[in-house]
């Protein structure tokens, strides 16, 4: 059957433009033993496939020019040759950017579409949820009465960082960058307080008045000059737990800034590179976790839904200049 | 008795100069009960001094303006009126830069000069032995197999800690700052290979082929280009101990730098901060361990000492020159 397809055109210099992409039609090819024809739903964009752009070594392989883009994505089951799935079954998997797909029974799972709505498996009970989980409470180690501060607070991963703090019983200050998004994470999220970046002349003064007695623990989405107003602040055995530079993703040269080093030894400061993936044998701890506090009512969420499979490039985009609260989703 | 002592006279902007000591005579006052005299004999100069030197809160406190400066000193009882001391002992403790000092029995322990010589308990087998010993073994973790950098390798810390990477298997790479110093690494101390910064225009290059496998842990005592460079080559999953920066210590301004987050992220990266305190009651296993290292001949020391009390300003300056191999001491 003939489908559309969504391949990367070019590699991006600095920042990426609709130019970078490209739409194809395409056949796709018949439905063999143990595959599956599957109608894309919700597809994922995410922060870390900007990195994939590149040609660069990095935990992700790089995204090939003239190869479908491929991330996570929510399908249905229209055709199955599969004795483990039927039609109409939901599944989720790392996918092609096509509107149907061809995919082995091994590259998918099935959902259970009644603890949540189908597109929460690519948010919070997916790899944003399970980022905060395990980089929160893995690397940041959290106690009651700490102060958290969250950069990107009102990213996919960065709500749910403030109320799994929350949770455990820390004082919780969030970064974002507009005041609509400020409003939010105090009113819908549960965050003690937060700053926007864009509008405050001294970050580094904003944050020592909000957090009176430091920083313990410092979750980073972003890195650049917020991270350095956030580390003026920390406090003797903090940590950091280091989940995303989305500040630095565009740079078309490397990035210069403060030496932070000389503060990050005298203050015994912890701070730890993470990527979901090191954690992956225990995901369904953290899936149920997630899920329980979802149930109860103490885990809220929030998604930016943008529709159309013709603007997955413009929602990927959209990522670089703040546009999503909470998780960035397209649906077809 | 009269005694001399050596004060702060004014607190160093940017590299410490002889000018920022004074001489003092003085009249040492009564020895009371619970009280020794005491006899200085070797005085420990440590680039940690350095930041004691300015009036900003760190993990020990600043120094004081026409006060003693204090540090490590190995000492002989000259007079004690305290049940657990006798004349003759020799005693180890943080005390004033006085050629004679009266001290609480409190402030001090006796040294057992049967295992090592005394100076031995300001280097190997005191703070810079365990710093090596539990930032290596704790935090670095090494296995078998995996490539350890050191910078400063030819300093009191980095001496030890490559040698006891080569006691737990590893390939040992030194990274010092003279000729002299890298044969004597690779002769007497055993690294597998050495590199003269400052004789190496392409450093990152230089790592690159002696670590074809990349670093598994950066034993970081210098901070600044050399450690950007060893950081270009780090591979996923490494370990960072961040032990000193002197390279920055005098630096007047905000050292700036290539920001180092993307890599540490992407490769999922830890860097810990620490100091030598943070180890306190773990210390008799440290001691242990390195006292039956150096019985057992595996583990080397080497000590730059200076002669004469009236040295000891000159002795720390010269360790921001480099001029050390080994432990600096100053042997009154």
């Amino acid at each position: 059957m003939a489908t559309q397809q969504i391949v990367l055109a070019s590699r991006p210099k600095g920042t990426p433009t609709i130019a970078n992409f490209r739409f194809e039609n395409i056949e796709l090819p018949e439905v063999q033993t143990g595959e599956l024809l599957l109608q894309g739903m919700y597809y994922s964009v995410d922060p870390y496939m900007r990195g994939r752009m590149n040609d660069v070594k990095s935990y992700s392989p790089p995204f090939q020019i003239d190869n479908a883009i491929e991330g996570g994505v929510v399908a249905k089951v229209i055709e199955s040759k599969s004795a483990n799935f039927k039609a109409g079954d939901i599944v989720l998997g790392a996918l092609p950017w096509r509107k149907q797909m061809v995919a082995s029974e091994k590259a998918v799972q099935k959902i259970d579409t009644g603890i949540a709505p189908p597109s929460y498996y690519l948010g919070i009970l997916g790899m944003p949820g399970l980022t905060a989980y395990f980089g929160l409470m893995d690397i940041g180690k959290p106690k009651a009465g700490e102060t958290v501060v969250v950069s990107g607070a009102a990213g996919a991963v960065g709500v749910v960082v403030g109320q799994i703090a929350k949770i455990q019983g820390c004082r919780v200050i969030g970064i974002a960058g507009t005041d609509e998004k400020i409003a939010l994470l105090k009113k819908d999220f549960s965050f003690d307080d937060a700053i926007n970046y864009k509008t405050t002349s001294n970050l580094k003064a904003a944050i020592a008045a909000l957090c009176p007695n430091g920083v313990d623990i410092y979750f980073d989405n972003v890195g650049g000059e917020v991270s350095d107003a956030v580390v003026a602040n920390i406090n003797f055995h903090a940590r950091i737990p280091l989940c995303g530079q989305i500040s630095l993703y565009n740079s078309t040269e490397q990035p210069v800034g403060p030496r932070l080093q000389p503060m990050l030894l005298t203050r015994s400061v912890l701070l730890q590179g993470f990527i979901i993936s090191n954690f992956q044998s225990r995901f369904p701890e953290g899936v149920q976790h997630l899920a329980q506090w979802v149930k109860e009512g103490k885990l809220k969420f929030t998604e930016t839904i943008v529709h159309g499979f013709d603007q997955l490039p413009t929602g990927l985009l959209g990522l670089f200049k703040g546009e999503n609260t909470g998780k960035m989703i397209v649906e077809a």
